[in-house]
């Protein structure tokens, strides 16, 4: 058995957006010579994401209105914030999106439907965090 | 290590609807002959899940309901509909109950407890979709 | 290739609560002697979760707050209930939160960002559960 990481630093400038990381984990999975096996990527930190879905600007606007929605972000609405921090809501909308997503690795490719593109959602931006990707498998 | 992998193919004949396919992704994994190991199960599409539950029609019923009320199938409401699609609230509907499941091989069965089925999600259904079993180990 | 699982054994005194199994987690993974791979961790149940966050008692208690806006324990709103079930809400709550995690072993250790604790979330709790460690490497 292969097993092989790369941690991807990310800086999104803004507190929320949503970044194609597809090349980047593909480029992994060509450096660890795996072509069968499971590809894990995941946001090393609490108030991201890691998820699959389409690269559609409507539709990533459309998830930023829906996630504001459901956890708004409003410093003194979250105990959390009583910590000093104000990213309260970037926890929450981890939630929805997910830490992390698993991708089969056949004959040396991401095995993706159609349209799945890999994205790292950020939700407390303008600051350096990492994404891992990790595969496994010969 | 082994892998092996097996496309589904779903054509669910309603908008939004779940299918058990518990037995099929059983079946896939006494083809596999892996004994030890990790299996994946994803959708391969961005508007359908792949979920864990209870086979419980109310249940589903109720899932129905609350994902209606949590992102309406309302075409008007969403940008990613500007694009000639009437389908962005499948993607939100998806992101709420997830693209893929993770389940232990042990023994060469499924380790589940009690009650754990996988689902197919369909939230865009009335055309042919594919599921992805991948299982690695030995 | 090596595999190894543990189950763990939850009785939570209340209906929600979230208990933080990151020690557990790194007990099985030094009883197990793999050093490179992945673990996956999941709710054996369909009413309870295991998680990524923050060990913060604040954010805690916000996460149930909204929980409990999103999908509120009252008996007589879900269908499922009609079985004689009172816990409608768990399996909703369960969604939102997620069945599982899958973590990368890197050197021996949980491969986590600075902050990553991992939780099992119990939604219908005052009875005995059980979650799955699952590890596969070398």
């Amino acid at each position: 058995m292969k097993s092989y990481y790369k941690e991807l630093w990310m800086e999104v400038p803004t507190r929320m957006d949503f970044v194609n990381i597809t090349r980047d984990v593909e480029r992994a999975l060509g450096e660890s010579g795996i072509r069968e096996g499971l590809c894990l990527v995941n946001a090393m930190h609490i108030s991201a994401s890691v998820f699959i879905n389409d690269d559609e600007p409507g539709l990533h606007a459309d998830y930023k209105q829906w996630l504001e929605e459901l956890a708004p972000h409003d410093p003194s609405r979250y105990r959390h914030n009583r910590t000093g921090e104000d990213n309260g809501d970037a926890h929450h909308k981890r939630q929805i999106m997910g830490r992390e997503v698993v991708v089969a690795v056949t004959e040396g490719r991401l095995h993706f439907g159609p349209w799945e593109q890999i994205f790292y959602g950020e939700f407390d931006g303008r600051r350096r965090k990492r994404v891992l990707i990790k595969i496994i498998g010969e």
